[in-house]
């Protein structure tokens, strides 16, 4: 583990990383400085993994997605369990994750949306005191795409401000609703002042891209290890979902040997917070802590690793939207 | 196996709990003293499972969900396979469920509707005679949500009353028809003399709650560890199930060590009594029966246990209507 | 293996049987005796098991269910890929599955359409040759439940009649198309000299109903080990199936033990008869070899077996419409 | 091995082969003589495995189908995080695909469409550069089933050449969009001189059909192994779809002791390519390996090895199409 040590993590001023290795991995050690030498992050690592930790309950409209929503009830009669379902992200969900983060060193990185940190400003305070990235997820939970510039710059702004006055934290990093970003909104958060979004889902890896002519990060994001789509919308069982999450690691642990990767994981309060989710996840981290230079990191340090690492892919595909 | 039998089991009136230690779980009785002692549970347990067993055939109206509901026949032509489809529920599934809960000691709530039982009242004689608690789940398989108080009131009230003739048990906890309470129901009850309901997803512990200034229990119930949502519905396999309940279970155990934890499990007569439903099921048990300190609990019990108990929850997310 | 050949097989006319103990049973042999006797089924059996195997192939009517049924083409217009699918079923399916069938010896009853016996004649007289039941199943793939007792007569008959002049068997078993039965099938059925019918899911056991005050059998059919509910509807993975499978035999071969228990299974050409179910089956039958007194029947044989056996049950749930 | 070597390969032209023996395969080795020489396939083969790999991403129209397709938004505006999905083919998945194909020595029929090279000729040509098979698959992504005689030749002709002046490769073998032709489209693809077609699910097996009297090669394909049916459509999970693929290697290896055998698997871009996937693929291929005789190969290879073959079916189902 020597090398590691060697790395220059002081230089990458707030990046905070955790690596661990098994004692079975221990004796892969010899092998180790060749791998880090090869290692195409700064930090060293074989492989990224990042989790989003989706704060959204409490911000809900009414008749918003849940077990009941199939058979939606006359506008205006609240829908008594379907509330009930969401209280849970506030009451269990997202504490449980949090132990579960606590317990293995990982930093998260949270998209919160800034009513549900006002219905339940202590579980967004809890989530900022461990150590987690604070991101955005606009104000409400609403439609993004439609929205004019003016309106969507008050939207993100607005989120960001109320959930800054709650945890104490400025996010730097975005999220949109289903991930449905309108032509402008690169230019939204550019301008103010964010680092990096992830809505998008071309790459295994983060890259930049030019808006107005600067730097911006895109941080891959998932559908295939998120537990809105594969859980609450494709009913997979658990087993399912830590089978994808190892399958998808070992392969891209492997590629990680001679290209730059980054594993992208999504967990939302009243769903992976679950305890068989919950569970499944801490298999998952026990599976991947067999492998050396493993490191699960929040976003906004991974963002700021890369955004001036030569080795970062520059991509303008949407570029017709970002000038 | 000392430190169950000091347990202050007789103080709890009516409470039956059953604790089982396999053999593999000996060994670890050298800290069972420490475990039990931090029990959150009056009882000693570090986990409590409850199991709710619908039974609802017979009861069902036309059309009702089943296999064949997807494609409907015209109103008024008799649906036959469905109706055999039901049948099965009181001909087979209650009685295979009766035989496991017997063979492990098992006594769970079973939420009777009031016609079921009057179309097949062997079959509600049978559960109650089986140890296991008589719950009320109206008089009729209906909607409840849309009902005014006085309608819903005698709803309620004629299913308990249809129920205790037949069985000889009066209803102190309630299911609403798919969990859709009226902003009135929680009234409704504590004017009949409830003593909870199970229709709230919002915590994996009991809670209480008040209703016009009076303690009511709410006993967290599962969509997560229900047949009808995950086999009926979402079309899970019963190994999909298994490790689902066993994902579940070996959290909330663990969690259990420190903190309140209850499982909650619902079958259904004619879904969860199938014999791959029934078999995943004994498989489950046997699993929980390698740990100590795991008790199986009737829902009524559990409501007179942590009723006055002062480490249970205070919640009144829903006073607006509770008042 | 003693006592089977004591079982007075002799005496139960046509009923073919098959009986193995792997080496691993052998071990049990010494309580054979025990159970045997026990045993609740004249030849002897712990478990009977029945699986349907349905040819319908070339009977399909436009736009039947196939993978692109869900987006028809418009009227008229040929499903070049869908008639490729269905054609699956009679050049690969059914002869896979005999080969199965014949290399554990195991006799099945095949529910044959009358057109598509009358499209691929080669087919059902494949499946006669093999030993196996011809049961019926309509003239034609078309809806039952609407039609009056004279067309619904026409239509069995027709069925009949066609299926016997290629295979030389005459039916004594009914299937309706996706199960749904008019309320006056089973007259119809009685009329032209059926014994049995197995639309009915509610019992894991064969029974008798009374038709016009005569006996007629009605054999428990199977949702759930079903390809075409199962695979094709829902979407499961051979893996899923097989697990079903085990789930219930382990149960109801338990239950055997005490109780007149029955399995059944349900196959069809283009389904059950890919190459990835028919292996997965063959799995099923290894795993049921290791269980003595495991017999898989053709379903007339069965009917003739419990017919007159006082220990059948008598169930006339459907009486107001067999009178 | 020797017998391999012996087989008349050179005969074969441009058909290229790849066969491995695994250590645990080599014990088999003495029966080898006897299995090879009962071989149904010119070259040997107890099985013949061909992959599909469709390169579609960039040819995609407006809403086409996308995990975001289910709630389409108005016309016009643009979908960025579906448009991102579909990028990720061209950044990722065939990139992924094509490491995999190189590191077993596999090479497979490329279906490509002709907006999806114009809009990523580097993609294309690295298929091409890797020995694989370039075939069509229509200029656009667009309907074929509805189109007139002319239009459907100038649609196929058009992706052809675009194509080849990108590829240098000139299509052979011809998949229409969803597999569905219009019954002319086999006699416009002899017009063009394609040797095969893939949209058959019929057979295990290729086979010949007579098109204006000249023998026309019809390739299976396959929804059972095929990752946009079963993980995009049906949500399958990596390891049910490798389960899959076992299930249905194990029976058709064994059915290729005596007859021909063919198993078809298709992989696209944006969803095979995806790391899990291709870890399960790569699984796979290893479990194959451990056979002997298992031969990966492009479909013209197999059409050219079996259109004069007097073992090949000839099957005229569709001749009313085709005269």
């Amino acid at each position: 583990m020597k090398i590691f040590h060697l790395l220059p993590v002081i230089l990458l001023g707030a990046v905070l990383t955790s690596c661990h290795n098994s004692d079975a991995a221990k004796e892969k050690d010899k092998s180790i400085n060749t791998t880090a030498s090869k290692s195409q992050w700064a930090n060293g690592a074989q492989l990224v993994i990042s989790v989003s930790m989706q704060f959204e309950t409490g911000g809900q409209p009414e008749g918003a997605e849940s077990p009941f929503s199939g058979s939606p009830l006359p506008k205006g009669q609240p829908d008594l369990p379907a509330e009930s379902w969401y209280r849970y992200g506030a009451n269990e969900g997202i504490y449980r994750m949090l132990d579960l983060w606590k317990k293995y060193d990982i930093k998260v990185t949270s998209h919160v949306v800034g009513t549900a940190a006002q219905k339940y400003p202590e579980v967004a305070r809890a989530i900022a005191k461990g150590g987690h990235e604070i991101a955005a997820h606009g104000i409400a939970w609403d439609n993004q795409w439609n929205k004019s510039y003016a309106d969507e710059l008050t939207f993100v702004k607005d989120g960001v401000d109320v959930v800054e006055k709650i945890t104490g934290q400025k996010a730097v990093g975005y999220n949109c609703n289903w991930l449905r970003r309108s032509p402008n909104t690169l230019k939204v958060l550019q301008e103010l002042g964010f680092l990096y979004h992830i809505d998008d889902l071309s790459r295994d890896e983060p890259f930049v891209t030019n808006v107005n002519g600067k730097k911006f990060v895109v941080m891959p994001y998932t559908l295939r290890n998120n537990d809105i789509v594969q859980v609450a919308g494709n009913h997979w069982s658990p087993d399912q979902f830590l089978s994808q999450l190892k399958h998808e690691f070992d392969q891209l642990y492997a590629e990680g040997a001679t290209k730059r990767r980054m594993m992208s994981i999504s967990f939302h309060d009243r769903i992976g917070g679950t305890p068989a989710m919950v569970h499944a996840m801490e298999e998952f981290i026990k599976y991947t802590r067999e492998k050396s230079n493993v490191m699960y990191m929040r976003k906004d340090d991974i963002a700021k690793m890369v955004i001036n690492d030569p080795k970062t892919p520059l991509d303008n595909s949407e570029e017709q939207y970002n000038q």
